[in-house]
């Protein structure tokens, strides 16, 4: 309440809703370490409300978190201050993953408790035991990725979720009955959930539910009854506490109803004390863990994966050093399974999964079985027909660490996963997105499955490398970069159609000169993916008129551009149009493409909505072949 | 199965499995005219699971309407063919929505239902009385937006929309079991849902279950219990079926088990009449129903409204007159409700909404009452936490005509809703967008909130007019110009914070000069929104070191690219960069600005994450203050 005043910005509602249920929570129940966030059987918290944002800075401050301090929160929402309006994982340990983006939080959840029953089932109960708590409100519940999300923990009977809704009939525009008439709890039973009730204000009845959340085997909902605001007597129970500080008249008025009489940021010594108790106590059991660990087997292993890192000596050169040995014509959807069977073989801690298009994203790889409620060990999760689902449970096994997850659906429904694909890049997780079907190459399914504008529009969320090989080289390039990289995610976008093996490497600086012009240059072609094939055989009939010509794949524009100015001005040297054209060749969007055409360049690609056809004809009606394009090309250069 | 086979691609297994359901329908339930598929009290047919589209297209072509013929069928999937992989509304008349993209069908369906409550209302039941039919498969009852659809339709009290469910418990990965353990039925009743069973291939059974549903006032789902596939004798009943050609072994196997003896594309005479006689019994109510327009006291108005013309003589001019003799500084998102004060009051079509977010977007108007299950004549839809249901909603409504909506969330949740908001795009749909807190101008609520590539994003995909206005003058133009299009959707993006007054008018042409040189003009400045007004800043500080600059607003890039070719190069004269310095001020990605400032002009904007604090510390943060910007301009050109 004083954090929100000072900001005069922010969200008083919930924290204050929901004090009593957090209290409970983190005195009785929750097991975490404030001396050591990053503890790996730790339970994860997550506050999927994450406008609540001051309910857990204040918990981590009072518990003995190192961070907050309290001037952090008395600087919340002010810059620089790691209290930000919504919880940032990368600005406070203690904060799981990020929240705000409604309905995300519940579902990156879903994915940690997934994670949590693989890696006990893989290691064991000495190592791995612990719970993922959330706190959800109305929005996170009315969401469509909360379908989604209790599809996934239900049908796999993830037990050690147990998420914790706010119901306390509040939201921005008013009740919740002027949007909604659902009964929260049924829907939750019907997707094979466990649901219970208790007074979100009455300590004793939130044990009990609690005890009944643990001694259940699926997934429970507990339904919190609760008072919006609490403790501001004129404002609690109604929407004007959501968002917006109370104002100083109602801040002192809730001071007196609560008793509360310290100054703002000021916290009594005892209530200091019993709260520093109550975080030594939750983290009691770290103790006999450590015990645990340092003598168990699988320590060095277990640490190598919770830390993130590849095993020692793992690298795909020999897998790629085969392929240039022996030249493949395949679709790059099927080179990334190849890949897939080098990379799930050598690295256990892949999980991998699709949104039903198994047999299309080629996302099975030998060997690997579905990881269901009856199999723990399974590295392959089915997940239905929820892209987005995936991606933030995807998000949520990352940030839970010691597994590294990838998962498919065609690239047109990125844009269903997009939320989550933010997501993933802000948090910095390292989830490996593999989207197939890249362009209007996939042919006779249409406009509706053809992605056009998705390429470039990913190329442009800060912090995802997008990734459009070329052939089966650049594809397994691709996925090393992919698994090597911890700080972010990747997106692979791949082809349904066969493409030749045309690179001998180069992928992982982003864009590299593929082929050389022979006759003087006068000509760059740049090209990803699929059109690289056309880009070459444009080339070829240049040079046949004795114009030379580059190929340039540039199947990373992020990689490429962080190269130093000399590598980059070498593959695209600085020079004028009249002296070198710059042409560029995508089966996507020409927007952005100015960047290395400039303007005074030529960009070939499809700025309107793809057509159902074989891709033949399709790439023929949209000017796409090596024929159209050198044509244009010499009329332009006047040859 | 024959269409599929000439295609070698497509979805044999649903058309097959539906095709009992759908005879029922088509013959003793469904209200249409093949004669006049446009006739606006038809009932509304949706294929939600649009992969089954020969069905659609078989229906069609056997009912009588004029297209597909038979030689349209058997050019199923091939270029030019109306009969395109998917159903698409812009191909092919009695096809009312493009469907594909999982669960947008029965979402968009939704809104169409919404649509004929609120016109029945508006007029009576003798010009509005029809009912929208959906079939789903299990994909788009997985789909998160599923959720949100059939709240909006349970708590709307939607009895007029009936979801028949193609229970063949059958995806692509295999059976349903492997992905799902959900009641179906059992969440739906939570939902507000009636819900009632029949065995799909059983006439008598189906239509049972479906007078059962029509006699219900709750939104109905009618579980058809189905095998896909059914005829084909080896492959029936499994994922075989769904979505590759059954192959001319099993295509025979198929003729022999239901004693089909014609070739393919022939249908014997007798039954041939016998559909063409299903489609004019269909059609009976029509002749009434023509009879009841012509006599109706509301008939211009309603034939007006469902032709999507505005009033005649409407205009904004004189909002906007009143504006520039009264300047005012507010936000455009305030700007927006003062435009839409105007309108709402004009337009009686106007349906506006906000996915819970009303007090923010400013998208309430004075005199707007909720349209509720009890007041149908409301013009303001409670979307609740909805994103995509509110778009796909929006998008159902605009497709059924007589009706203008709108609908607004955070421009940072158009993540959420871009699958919808393509479809707009696609599918020609007049929807507007009105997405607030536009930038990093938000301030405290940080990252998460904050759209960094999202108005970049959304400028890619075709069709879609994105508006970013820098004052109340541009909101009302892009407003203008939003209502009277009727071929497609817009977005407008718009600020949190206050703007002052700038412009005296010109958006419409997408850029316009704003300001002219007074020195010797050097360099331009291209802005959009909130940063018109730093250029404006910069302009003042440049000019008063000697150095002419234009400032360019630039709200909406489609319009300009496609203003002639002497208006675009007055704008922004092509001289080389050592003439004229391009500069762009955008808060958002710099990505794609090259198109206008070349790439030797200089880009100011924000490449990564934004930052939780006060707005002014966030500007200053990322550098885009009048003072930092002006002063790299000024080392750039040496002064």
């Amino acid at each position: 309440m004083d954090a929100v005043e000072a900001a005069n910005s922010g969200h008083p509602g919930m924290p204050m809703g929901m004090a009593d249920v957090a209290t409970v929570l983190f005195s009785d129940y929750l097991k975490y370490d404030p001396a050591d966030p990053k503890w790996a059987d730790r339970d994860r918290f997550v506050l999927s409300a994450g406008h609540g944002s001051m309910l857990i800075y204040a918990l981590l401050h009072l518990t003995g978190y190192a961070r907050p301090t309290i001037e952090d929160i008395s600087r919340f929402r002010k810059l620089h201050s790691p209290c930000a309006g919504h919880p940032e994982n990368f600005e406070l340990p203690g904060v799981e993953c990020t929240t705000g983006p409604l309905g995300q939080g519940l579902a990156m959840a879903v994915g940690m408790a997934a994670a949590e029953r693989h890696l006990n089932a893989v290691f064991d109960d000495s190592l791995v035991d612990h719970r993922t708590w959330v706190v959800a409100g109305d929005g996170c519940l009315m969401e469509g990725i909360n379908h989604e999300a209790i599809g996934i923990a239900g049908h796999l009977k993830l037990g050690r979720l147990i998420v914790l809704w706010d119901d306390n009939n509040i939201t921005i525009d008013g009740k919740v009955s002027l949007s909604s008439s659902e009964d929260i709890p049924a829907r939750y039973a019907a997707t094979g959930w466990h649901v219970v009730s208790c007074d979100g204000h009455d300590p004793a009845s939130i044990a009990k539910a609690f005890d009944a959340a643990i001694a259940d085997e699926r997934p429970s909902l507990v339904r919190c009854t609760t008072i919006i605001g609490k403790g501001a007597p004129n404002k609690q129970g109604t929407s004007a506490t959501h968002g917006a500080a109370l104002g100083a008249a109602e801040v002192a008025a809730a001071r007196e109803t609560l008793g509360w009489t310290s100054e703002p940021f000021v916290v009594p010594d005892d209530i200091r004390e019993a709260w520093l108790e109550t975080g030594r106590r939750a983290a009691a059991p770290h103790a006999g863990w450590k015990q645990r660990l340092a003598g168990h087997a699988d320590r060095a292993e277990f640490q190598r994966r919770m830390a993130g890192d590849l095993p020692a000596g793992f690298s795909l050169d020999s897998y790629i050093e085969g392929l240039l040995a022996d030249p493949k014509k395949i679709a790059t959807r099927v080179a990334s399974q190849m890949a897939l069977d080098a990379i799930n073989a050598a690295l256990p801690e892949t999980i991998g999964g699709s949104a039903d298009l198994t047999p299309s994203n080629n996302t099975l790889t030998k060997g690997l079985d579905d990881f269901t409620a009856d199999n723990r060990t399974g590295r392959y999760i089915r997940y239905g027909i929820r892209e987005f689902g995936m991606a933030a449970a995807m998000n949520g096994m990352a940030l839970h660490g010691g597994v590294l997850p990838y998962g498919g659906t065609f690239l047109v429904f990125s844009d269903y996963a997009r939320p989550a694909i933010r997501l993933s890049a802000l948090q910095n997780a390292r989830v490996v997105y593999v989207m197939t079907h890249d362009s209007i190459g996939l042919g006779e399914d249409g406009p509706t499955h053809q992605p056009v504008e998705h390429v470039m529009s990913l190329r442009m969320i800060p912090n995802l490398e997008l990734w459009r090989p070329c052939d089966t080289v650049e594809t397994a390039e691709a996925w090393a970069q992919s698994v090597a990289r911890k700080d972010g995610p990747s997106l692979l976008a791949l082809s349904r159609q066969n493409l030749p093996q045309l690179s001998s490497g180069g992928a992982a600086r982003g864009g590299y000169r593929l082929q050389a012009a022979e006759a003087p240059r006068k000509v760059v072609l740049i090209a990803t993916g699929s059109e690289v094939e056309i880009a070459v055989a444009v080339r070829a009939e240049l040079e046949a008129k004795g114009i030379g010509a580059d190929v340039v794949s540039m199947p990373c524009w992020s990689r490429f551009d962080a190269q130093p100015a000399e590598y980059r001005d070498d593959v695209l040297p600085p020079l004028k149009p009249e002296e070198l054209l710059r042409v560029s060749i995508e089966a996507g969007t020409t927007f952005g493409w100015e960047r290395y055409t400039m303007v005074d360049g030529m960009r070939f690609g499809i700025d309107r909505y793809g057509a159902s056809a074989p891709i033949n004809d399709v790439y023929d009606y949209f000017g796409l072949t090596a024929d159209k394009i050198s044509a244009q090309i010499l009329a332009k250069l006047g040859a």
